[in-house]
């Protein structure tokens, strides 16, 4: 009973008029991150990684051995954060430190075992989440949409 | 003497291969985003109002009287984040809730005069803003943009 008058008065909401809003870029951008990242959140929670782990297990994966500087640099992340989440990945078993061979002060990052096998099934639920973009984005979107993405984002 | 030290060693670091992160359409619509926000926080700090704050008033300046669920649903804002904000906008004297014609029950809400000036000099911020992004999109960036972002935010 509740429930169906609920539905009637959502029912008679006006639509507010958003056309010049639907215009602004930075909030066409900022609606369609949200969209997207609601999504990947979702798919990311089998392996129980946010978004932002799966991207720096991303980058170790395809970089064995580079330095916490030059990950967080490329990842646009603080460093404070950055250490923060090298911590989290640490104690869950995910990635080791160990010193780096180019200059020993610092601390190169590899997956374990444990980590990869993670990753690896985290990246099939990252191309699932892809597969799910590209079906909205219809043919050609993906190749349309990235190059002008990277321009707002490239410094 | 030490700063010079410290771009030696920034020189000397690596850059990872991001080359498939990069291809990843969730990835790059999240740096765009974090690009773009970035940006328009920074605008708006002369009036003193966060992004999501201005999007409001945005929509209350083009729907005087509106109430507040049109205007959350519109914006996909929680309702309970959203009576925060509008809270917080009327306390300021931005907005002013007053009782709607059409359900007594629920409030429409309307700029005040003071919300009006801010408003309308945030939206000059906001189109400085937006200009400075169609540049880095280059031309007819923002036409090609704009309806591939709203097919992934539109549900």
């Amino acid at each position: 009973m509740m429930e169906s008058r609920y539905c009637t008065e959502l029912a008679q909401l006006e639509r507010p008029n958003m056309d010049s809003l639907r215009g602004s870029i930075g909030y066409a951008l900022r609606r369609a991150q949200l969209s997207a990242f609601e999504d990947l959140i979702h798919a990311l929670e089998e392996v129980d990684l946010r978004p932002a782990y799966f991207t720096v297990l991303y980058v170790i994966s395809e970089n064995p051995g580079l330095n916490q500087s030059e990950i967080s640099t490329a990842l646009g992340i603080q460093r404070t954060n950055f250490v923060t989440m090298v911590d989290n990945l640490e104690s869950q078993g995910l990635i080791v430190r160990q010193p780096a061979k180019r200059d020993r002060r610092s601390h190169a990052l590899h997956l374990t075992i444990k980590g990869t096998a993670v990753f690896n099934r985290a990246r099939d639920l990252h191309d699932e989440h892809e597969a799910r973009l590209m079906e909205k984005l219809g043919s050609n979107g993906r190749e349309q949409l990235l190059p002008l993405l990277w321009r707002i984002a490239d410094e």
